[in-house]
């Protein structure tokens, strides 16, 4: 088994290679992340193999709308206009609103972080979460993704997913964090399995060592598990109470979105 | 004056004439707005005055990348990963992840409405805003845009802003919510020099009759004004106490981010 290392974890989104000119503006985007948020003219050509020429032509289209903006060395960072639309997602920031109350009473009741997730392929997307200075460190970072079986929201996620991408989740390699990351097929499968039976998941030190979360699925109003939440604790802390207040919390947002049009 | 209601306000940003592929695809994602988060193909093909086959096309790319989604009816949303990547904005997440907590201390210290905002042309940005359900009815949604003269944060931002940009603001028409609402260029003059003299701005029922914000400039490492911060009560409802709480989370933030490199 090769664990693999927090740091070196990349996503699983490849560049695509049939390039429209529509596909390379936007693989500009792409060649940001949550380590590089400033890169140069250089840093972009280099990263998404386009000619350097190409790379400052589409890097001064994004500019003029918005998507980039230069800041004071000279490098580029996201542009305050990209998020003034990407805030207008669903997924993104229409669920955090609805969930928004309920992630902040579960975080006053259990003084642990609280996170809120989807699922995008096989990798959770971290949509909010409250941290508490007190609580453990935790890897995951708002917008960050992690893969899905080795995390509570994303067995939560998994369990409740179209048959197609369980069976997907089931075939492919699963990287180890830890010596008790799940990555038998079999024990996911039976994981998955005891998830939608007893409605949560309980993910033991898959990560780090030190940490536990506590999973369970937010519903739209079609019924259909959308996200999930989730609260981390120290392994070995007691969890009576910790239950309960996770699936309550989930439940609650889940009666809102069927109330609110702008959730997912 | 003619009063201009908060409905039919729109921003300032205008479609390029100059269409280059880049551009057009770009002017897809412009075709969302608060209103209006889920659409056809043949709403994107009229508000961008582009053709169904263009339009099909484009949204198709932007699917393919996850800039757009498809909803169960067959509309279109923006999607995950286009918020994924905007988390990255230092102007957007960057600062409102090292503000938050100093936004939750003022909220929890006066239980109104805490509002964080930029400067964009001659408009704020809403970054976050932290509300009380028992508190008054606030008109801004976090990604909302909102002419900057009308705003505590706007007043703050314009004070700061460069020459240029605060001559620009002077010399086009201000457009008035209410009959408070400062819309003489000598009057917004004496304002900004106020505004700079005290360090603080009064916005007095500028945007509704009913509401008063109390706003504060903050900092980066190189002592510009990069954003502002603001609370918003009752107008008539008692100041002291407000002022020196606002002014204090403002200056929280600028040493924070005299030390956090996420930050704009």
């Amino acid at each position: 088994m090769t664990l693999t290392s927090a740091a070196t974890f990349t996503s699983s989104r490849q560049p695509d290679p049939t390039r429209s000119v529509a596909s390379r503006v936007l693989s500009v985007l792409d060649a940001f992340s949550g380590e590089c948020r400033r890169l140069t003219v250089s840093d972009i050509s280099r990263r998404t193999g386009m000619p350097l020429t190409t790379a400052h032509r589409l890097v001064g289209e994004l500019v003029s709308w918005g998507a980039l903006e230069r800041d004071r060395d000279g490098r580029y960072q996201i542009g305050l206009h990209l998020w003034e639309v990407a805030v207008l997602a669903p997924r993104g920031l229409g669920l955090r609103e609805v969930a928004m109350p309920y992630l902040e009473d579960l975080f006053a009741a259990t003084r642990q972080h609280v996170q809120l997730a989807v699922l995008d392929g096989l990798d959770v997307v971290y949509i909010e979460r409250i941290s508490s200075r007190d609580a453990i460190h935790v890897h995951s970072r708002v917008g960050g993704r992690w893969p899905a079986h080795a995390t509570g929201v994303g067995l939560v996620l998994l369990a409740n997913a179209p048959q197609t991408a369980q069976e997907q989740a089931l075939s492919g390699p699963l990287a180890a964090f830890t010596s008790k990351t799940i990555v038998d097929p079999g024990a996911l499968r039976r994981m998955l399995a005891e998830v939608r039976r007893t409605g949560y998941a309980l993910s033991d030190r898959q990560v780090t060592l030190d940490a536990v979360s506590v999973a369970a699925p937010i519903r739209n109003a079609a019924g259909e598990v959308v996200a999930a939440l989730s609260v981390v604790v120290r392994a070995g802390a007691p969890l009576p109470g910790t239950v309960p207040a996770v699936l309550a919390a989930a439940r609650g947002i889940s009666l809102q979105l069927l109330r609110n049009p702008q959730g997912p």
